[in-house]
């Protein structure tokens, strides 16, 4: 009896090693074209285009192998078959990393440096440690609690924001609508790693970065979302960094992706 | 009876946080021109002018507020006074701190990513978790000890080298000349924080950037040098970067400094 196929549809990053380990034990059908493949069993996803997965007869689960699965039921058409959601340890080790990668470059003023060396300008601002700057984390689920920990780590103060309460050591924690605006206007660097959900969709905007510390000689807040595009406004970002309330942004994701090309996020001095 | 003066003198850093420190308990005195009054008794000093300290009749003391005191006896006109080496802990955080955000921008493909945006491209290439990638810490004083723990506990693989046997906890560590070639051919990401000493002056030349591992698909070692200058031979890391010995090195020192502004470091693409 010769296993079913495994389709591999994966999009925004290479799926490389996705591709090694699946192959090494089934055959793995890339293309969009054999979706209607009836030697098809599993699907291993994220971000799959729209349709993909409809007419796959014989599709017995599907394999989410990013975080979260709001990205699998944005298709509306995708087929009554168990959803898996892979924990792979490498993605919120990734995601921390990108966090802590961010957090320290705009910390550490690299915007500044690189458009100071440019200009051969040697200069050295005052420079903050990191326990005399506060980070908020939204979004206390296992990859917020990773990146938490990790900048405690490195000595920041870490706040936590969860839509129900959490407790993380070392984390000063806030929960709901009646804790968000303490909570932010405690935050000087805001990381963003929610979940999509109906009450979460377009949460950040331009009255919640209204709301973040803006200190003395750090020249306005910093957003950094590593979660979904669809919990920000592309345009309240922005209308933020033009006008001061924000000091500078690191989006890994966008509203629509791959951002289109007339976005003015793509060139924005400010924006990584 | 009253206190005498304390002359601040500082290069290449913004001194406002020691000024203050100071101002609250004696008089402060910052100018060059002041450097024989009588009424200085202490001087507080990093990289002072040659001569500043030379004439003072009074001076009892210098404090040298950086990372060792070589910086203070390069002027041989200096008085044979107790030379303090404040042992400042904001001094290793902040190297610390440097060394994460450089170590993660090299890491996280900083430099491609930038270029990227620049140009509108939306790839992500594939990235290696931190656990797959080994960072050398060349001296394990204070300074190298905690940059060390902190990379550590970002999941990165350390190792580590000194002039003598050190042991660190969960780093391997290499000492003297015959453990140089192997510390370096396990290394991806060098970072130096050596004391300058006759014998590590120029150390950071090209032979032994040569050593350095380059692994198929990262291009190349990495060069961060958060120590002093005269360790490294700036034309050699040049020649690495042009050769691809080097694919990226970060200094946060220079043989000159402030570096010349005909020094083609300045504008290398793969330097900062």
């Amino acid at each position: 009896m010769s296993k079913g196929k495994v389709l591999l549809s994966v999009s925004g990053f290479n799926p490389q090693r996705w591709h090694e380990l699946l192959a090494a034990r089934r055959e793995v059908a890339l293309r969009p074209e054999i979706a209607a493949d009836p030697s098809i069993e599993y699907a291993v996803v994220w971000k799959q285009p729209p349709g993909i997965l409809t007419n796959l007869p014989n599709l017995k689960a599907i394999f989410s192998i990013g975080a979260g699965v709001d990205h699998i039921l944005a298709d509306t058409t995708v087929p009554d078959v168990p959803i898996v959601r892979v924990v792979d340890p490498n993605l919120s080790k990734h995601m921390t990393e990108y966090v802590v990668w961010r957090v320290m470059d705009h910390h550490r003023f690299g915007q500044m440096y690189r458009a100071q060396q440019k200009r051969k300008i040697w200069r050295e601002p005052v420079q903050r440690t990191a326990g005399d700057t506060s980070v908020g984390v939204m979004g206390l689920g296992n990859l917020g609690r990773d990146a938490a920990r990790a900048l405690l780590g490195l000595g920041f103060l870490v706040n936590g924001w969860s839509r129900s309460e959490r407790t993380v050591e070392g984390v000063a924690t806030f929960a709901g609508e009646a804790g968000l605006r303490a909570f932010l206007n405690q935050t000087d660097i805001l990381v963003v790693l929610l979940p999509l959900t109906a009450a979460t969709r377009g949460i950040v905007d331009y009255s919640l970065l209204k709301e973040l510390r803006r200190r003395n000689g750090l020249g306005g807040a910093v957003l950094i979302n590593a979660g979904r595009g669809r919990l920000q406004k592309d345009d309240d970002i922005l209308k933020a960094l033009e006008d001061g309330t924000l000091k500078e942004a690191s989006l890994d994701v966008f509203e629509v992706e791959p951002l289109p090309k007339t976005s003015p996020l793509w060139t924005h001095p400010r924006c990584s």
